[in-house]
């Protein structure tokens, strides 16, 4: 099951090297080249898998920088995931796509088979069950698993996810439930379902509590690096049990900026994934 | 001002029809071609977007239909919405995106401009203001336009959106409150704003309390048609103002079905817009 194989791969480092890249975020080695922006991020990409695939756990894409670039950038999308599951490594796709029943199947066939076939999903709940259930069928035939949105890091979180419900629990605490009972039939061999969940790394407290109420989610955790989170923040939830891949984009893939143009640049970036591994071994 | 373009386009005819193209759509004519299937969809939706054009208010496109083909999909949907505002007509791009800050505005640029620019793009707003915020100075400069999902017709739409807070409000009055907020500064002449929301008709009671709530806001309301509505529930709404425009989209483009396999199935499709229209008119 997917969430046994990304748990395994945790124990080992649970970090999520974050390939959201930016033609601003290449070496001059790359930028130089006479190719178009989404070849140039492509390369990139691959020699960043290349660099770090030993000390990785996982590789998450923002398909966001992708799209930015229009059909150039998604072809470079299609060829970046294409690459991180012929080494053999996980692939979550940052798609956070949201729609329901027909529509969410057309998503589902898109990010789980064919030119964007990922491992796992990033999706967007606000629409109830519908926007959910047309993934299963794909989590059960084709071991594919989802992170549903639930509690983020950016302060607008308040908005909506941080209300207070009238009875009594903030809004991300009933999507935790929904989540919870929507993975109950997909557990694997370590007791995670299949449908994981996507919690911030800014509100520790906030983080403990919901391992405690969702003991058999899996969790995505963005923030780490540039969005400001640590390895000690993670390490109090991590103790109790592995139930979390830690993500860093910038933070990693930024690592040669200001400090070489050069062929060298993935040095920097390995050196950087090294870090963050230690970083969050170290307390456990 | 978009809203107020599409407010006059509304005027006319309040129909959105939408292209969520599917390959078994496709009449003979165009399924026994040997092309690819985007390349099929691509002249399917070219030759719709011919055959109703003058009976139109606007198109939306469902990117997941193309997303669900891979490149060649998404080839299919660049081609789809250039060709529509090419002949000079709206295009909503119906990609419900949902991500925050710096990944949001990738997303503004990649659906803002280049391949897949449309005039307005569906988007979701679980993460707050940190997800809406970054398309503003499109909204602004580039006369871009937001739908953001509010209360959605399917069934499972009261796992959140229908849930009470402790204020005695449900969910979807708290972020119907926050669209208007965010679209305060964006109204154009008819009062609208450049910041819509998408709701569903099959509640008729909650969408005219949502009108006089937001009486600013413009709405984009899927559900007539193959997902139930009449062109009488949305009467009593367009009667007091004309806020909305009303998408079907099986229903129109599976005009042909059953009937033709032929290149006359655009009359079919063409027949059923103007059914459409008149249905919505004629209460008016």
């Amino acid at each position: 099951m997917i969430m046994d194989r990304l748990y395994n791969a945790a124990l080992e480092s649970p970090v999520c090297v974050g390939l959201d890249t930016r033609p601003d975020f290449l070496p001059g080695c790359l930028a130089d080249k006479s190719w178009s922006n989404g070849e140039k991020i492509a390369a990139f990409n691959r020699q960043v898998v290349d660099a770090t695939a030993d000390l990785a756990g996982c590789y998450k894409v923002q398909v966001a920088c992708y799209e930015a670039l229009g059909l150039d950038g998604m072809q470079a999308y299609a060829e970046t995931v294409d690459y991180i599951r012929r080494q053999g490594k996980l692939v979550i796709g940052d798609c956070k796509r949201g729609d329901i029943s027909s529509t969410a199947e057309q998503y589902a066939r898109g990010h789980f088979t064919g030119d964007f076939e990922v491992d796992l999903l990033t999706v967007n709940a606000y629409m109830g069950s519908d926007a959910i259930t047309p993934y299963l069928p794909y989590v059960k035939d084709k071991n594919k698993g989802l992170f549903v949105l639930l509690h983020t890091s950016n302060p607008s979180s308040k908005d909506f996810q941080e209300q207070k419900m009238a009875d009594g629990q903030m809004l991300y605490e009933t999507v935790a439930d929904q989540i919870a009972e929507w993975g109950k039939d997909s557990r694997g061999e370590t007791g995670f379902s299949a449908i994981g969940a996507v919690v911030g790394l800014t509100y520790p407290k906030e983080f403990k509590a919901l391992q405690k109420r969702c003991p058999h989610t899996f969790f995505l955790v963005p923030g780490y690096g540039a969005q400001g989170g640590t390895g000690k923040d993670i390490a109090e939830i991590l103790k109790k049990s592995r139930c979390a891949v830690v993500n860093s984009s910038r933070g990693i893939i930024c690592g040669h900026k200001g400090k070489t143009e050069g062929t060298d640049f993935v040095d920097y970036i390995r050196q950087n994934t090294q870090a963050m591994k230690e970083d969050l071994l170290k307390w456990l």
